[in-house]
């Protein structure tokens, strides 16, 4: 369907991913903040983005900060509503699921997100919610973690390696479209088991036993 | 020994690490640019720090982009020095050795520097130099790596693993006093065979050979 070019095209014209304005706002803001960095990009050249004045930006996020969190949100809580759904019937089965489903979310976003994780910026008191968020999901990593530890013998020093494997997927991030992340995704969630002393024989057997449930997801 | 406080006295207190100015200006630049940002930091301001007027600063640093190129190649330089002087009869005790001493040069770093490799203003031209040398290091692990997983039968894309399990280190940085980063670096070269499919067994017999002996290191 055709949209005529009078007036304020880019308003009906919709050029990014989402159906309301609030996901076009934090497509053209993770673009710019991925590619010309955050302390680079202005809340205008956001709106100049999306094709928005600088006023209606304000009126769904009122400040820089609120949209960094936004999308450093979008990086954790799929992630947590996966592991929320999932059988915990066996802690090397739940930690391969978890790995493979966190690293396939980071490795197929649109933008790396994941990048800004080390910005100095990231480190304000605005965004303690995101750091509590993401060190939840890093407490159910290291838990998985030291039970398989406890089961294989080796060092508990181990204990952080499963969820810095899945971490430096940022890393290997390419633009879209994405070749093949499950794949990838799949032999990072392998050396997870690996690191905490699973043998090959064990993770042939776990992939044998088929995939682990996820209730709804 | 006192020096008077009249006059320029931060040009004769050193405040920093270095015996040389070009040493002072790289920490100050380092320390401004992992907990300020990049963007954020003038070259004026790094002069500040370090109790220089600017016009002294570019004596030694034409721009803010040959100080950033200066302390990148800090952080790859050494780990390549260590390779070449790095006896190469066994390609996982070869690997095991490249990784802890790499591991813990980042871990020690007095300022986190790796923190800055995701930025969007290192993919600039101006820095290929550093992306070379840090790809030559990449391509040495994945060449140990591949003659790794020729033996254990690991699948193939396990071979970028291990560089990017040391790389990692850079999320687990903590500012000085490091409290022992050999070990932690240790775990992390351990894990580096782990993903390839080294077995415990084969990992006690390699650490009972003894360390890699690296020629002048």
């Amino acid at each position: 369907m055709e949209t005529t070019r009078a007036g304020r095209p880019r308003l009906t014209e919709r050029r990014r991913p989402g159906t309301t304005a609030r996901d076009e706002i934090l497509d053209a803001a993770a673009e710019l903040f991925t590619t010309r960095g955050y302390a680079s990009t202005s809340t205008r050249a956001i709106a100049e983005a999306v094709g928005i004045r600088q006023a209606s930006l304000y009126h769904y996020f009122k400040t820089k900060d609120e949209l960094l969190s936004a999308l450093l949100h979008q990086t954790v809580t799929p992630t947590l509503t996966f592991l929320a759904a999932l059988d915990h019937d066996s802690p090397a089965r739940t930690l391969h699921a978890l790995a493979a489903f966190d690293g396939a979310q980071l490795l197929t976003s649109r933008w790396n997100l994941g990048a800004l994780y080390l910005l100095p910026e990231l480190r304000e008191a605005r965004l303690a919610a995101f750091w509590t968020e993401r060190e939840r999901l890093r407490r159910a990593y290291l838990d998985l973690s030291r039970t398989v530890l406890a089961a294989t013998g080796v060092a508990e020093d181990a204990a952080d390696l499963p969820f810095r494997l899945v971490e430096s997927l940022v890393n290997m991030w390419i633009p879209p479209p994405h070749p093949d992340p499950a794949t990838l995704a799949g032999h990072v969630a392998d050396a997870c088991l690996r690191v905490l002393g699973i043998t090959s024989d064990e993770l042939a057997e776990l992939r044998a036993s088929g995939p682990v449930r996820a209730g709804h997801l």
